[in-house]
């Protein structure tokens, strides 16, 4: 059972810092045999990756079975049912219209000197896609991935995933297609994060890896930043609901244990102005956990890390909120698009008690690949900006070198920067000498 | 002196290959050195960074001597020169109005099922901005750092710089104020970091922290990541020159320079459709290095790093210029608007003879802070978005959810995720049972 205080307890103060920091993930140290994986394959591409993959996969990487063929492809697709070919259409669809809307635009203008300013996007020439194996095989998050990716205009978008014993959720395979994946690789772990870094006589580099993965994934991610560009590093999944009194406590029960049984260290939390109304919740979690398919998962969550506070008021709720900096923020209350003005930190928001946050996992359109680990302070969700960078230009004119370029060779010379002022002097003088 | 080679020559591959491959940068191993300051500030706050500074600076911090007084402030940019306050806020200016029009707009819609979706943004509310102390100690750079932070709305803007011997560079002191710097401390090093990360009794942690260092605060830097944001990690700066033949040899020279000087490990390389003026340039670049102050950092820099690449046309210079991803591009061509249209990935690019480098390090306008060693293939310079975020926002209606709830059922059952999926039931059964 989770804990239960409220702020106007005497020890609140000591009770949310503890829960703030509470040490959520205990991930293993894997960073030296993470190093040694990347070596190997940096020295010995596909012979490495082939030998890796058999001893951590057990599948036979040889005899060209490196990346799915079309036809293979094409068969596991076909065995997909129609409600969830439909409903995979549908999210992709509406996750497409959501971030085609994030396109940034190029600007140029001239400004009073006559200089011409501005800037201009450009995508990443290519993207890794990475999908862990198992049960974290998520087609929802190869959507969310790679569609971003797509509408940015990635030129070329490749994928990689593990399967165990051969096998591989068509799912996953379906939402790939749907999303303009060229080519799967069947690999995994750091050696497959190595293998879109450097490349190896099979696997061409990529210039951006995204996508969530175990340990070994996240310490390779580590590694490879800087050679490519990663996303974020991902903790495990967090929400808080806001609530009022005028709610079903088993809707906000089942909003809480949907993060719950994502992993042992989720974290769930509400916060309401109603005492009695957050009792009724921990009943109405206690009742679904017995029958959860993933109880065992979610109860750990609920027990260790999860929590209900009652406040004195939604501007107490609202304080309290931005030092959680949640990833998922669920304003179940009667005006949430004033409450949710006076919040400063969260990743996504969902607005009112029509809107379970299960719904902005898979077809509400925002990416739900979103800052953790009070990270939504200084940092955004997976966007189409992800796979884009700036290019910023300028160009002078005589007049405008002119105007500004005195200015230029004083702040130079008082960096001690000789050369910087020289090149900047050069042209003066011979606008000069053609004005004499 | 540099290399000087051609697309023809029979070797090129392998000579370009070697010259980006070149290892550019030797940076010490501190990272176990780095680990325990940054424990050292965590577990003892003040009285460490009272003694770090001492070891380190030969400062005594001792007795409230932390951040700098305004009178102190005052008395230190008084004594600034007129020409040099009148450059440095002519920089100001313009870099505020560049990156004004950087701010990007909120977007809220609703769709064909009565959802509303979109996002707002919304600025970090503390910002903490390192600047190296001796001969990096740029003003300039304090202006390209805090006025992306100001403009965004960045609500506690503060600054940290080392005094060795009590020493700081007026100039920095006056870029602090006019770029809206709140308190300047005098730590810097792995503690400054730490004590900006984590906070002690004096300095309050901030959410990002950007900036140039040493060796100490990357390592840093890289070690809070995560518990706040930061900034890229810069490596040695960088400038590409493409030119045809109608151009002074002198002024190509000087930019290469001005790059040169920075640093041994700085790169200039000129590519060029015309080897003789490949040649002239490289003359001129060897007298110019018999007199220029810091010839001996800018010779060493030439000739372990710069090259003069010979080429057929500018088609093949586009290419070129690609692979290489220049943080610095200077188009001095004819038609530079048209080759900068062939060319995708650059951090900056200067358009034209009368727009050198040095221009855009000082008062072009767009930011110094650009991504190196290749990153221009997948990162930005440093802008306004680096220090807002954004926060997406979902809000359905009952006929929304009716519409698209249940495929996010079915893709909830798909990924064994039951919660999500009875978190969207218990609304639509709610629905149903209103309808009925």
């Amino acid at each position: 059972m989770a804990q239960f205080f409220s702020t106007s307890d005497a020890d609140f103060d000591d009770r949310f810092v503890a829960l703030l920091g509470a040490k959520r993930e205990d991930a293993p140290d894997v960073d030296e045999a993470v190093a040694g994986i990347i070596a190997d394959v940096r020295s010995r591409g596909d012979a490495a990756l082939v030998e890796l993959t058999a001893k951590f996969d057990g599948f036979d990487l040889s005899a060209g079975a490196m990346a799915f063929s079309e036809a293979e492809i094409d068969a596991a697709i076909a065995a997909v049912p129609e409600a969830e070919r439909a409903a995979l259409e549908l999210a992709a669809e509406r996750i497409r219209a959501y971030h085609a809307r994030q396109m940034p635009e190029d600007q140029f203008w001239t400004d009073e000197t006559g200089a011409m300013l501005g800037w201009r996007w450009g995508p990443v020439s290519a993207a890794g896609l990475y999908v862990p194996g198992g049960l974290a095989s998520y087609p929802s998050s190869v959507l969310m991935n790679a569609i971003p990716a797509q509408v940015a205009g990635v030129e070329r978008l490749v994928m990689v995933t593990p399967t165990p014993g051969g096998q591989i959720n068509p799912l996953v395979l379906l939402a790939a297609r749907l999303s303009g994946v060229e080519t799967i690789y069947r690999i995994g772990g750091a050696q497959a994060v190595a293998a879109l870094a450097y490349g190896t006589e099979t696997v061409r580099p990529v210039d951006m890896i995204t996508g969530p993965g175990n340990a070994y994934v996240a310490a390779a991610k580590r590694r490879v930043f800087g050679k490519v560009g990663i996303d974020m590093i991902a903790g495990p999944s967090e929400i808080l609901v806001i609530s009022d009194t005028d709610n079903d406590p088993d809707w906000i029960a089942t909003d809480l244990m949907s993060q719950a049984e994502h992993d042992e260290s989720a974290q769930s939390i509400l916060i309401t102005t109603d005492a009695v109304f957050g009792e009724a919740v921990m009943a109405s979690v206690e009742s679904l956990l017995k029958t959860l398919e993933r109880r065992e998962i979610a109860s750990k969550s609920w027990r260790d890390f999860g929590a209900v506070i009652a406040v004195r008021d939604l501007g107490e709720a609202a304080a309290l909120c931005d030092e959680i900096a949640p990833e998922h923020l669920e304003l179940c209350v009667a005006n949430p698009e004033a409450l949710a003005a006076n919040i400063a930190h969260a990743g996504a928001i969902f607005l009112g008690k029509w809107t379970p946050e299960a719904i902005g996992d898979y077809v509400g359109g925002p990416n739900h690949v979103l800052p953790t680990a009070r990270s939504a302070r200084f940092s955004s969700g997976l966007s189409v900006m992800d796979f884009l960078k700036r290019t910023t230009l300028a160009k002078m004119t005589p007049g405008a070198l002119a105007a500004i370029g005195g200015a230029a060779e004083t702040l130079a010379k008082s960096e001690s920067l000789e050369a910087h002022g020289l090149s900047v002097r050069a042209r003066l003088d011979q606008l000069n000498e053609g004005a004499e």
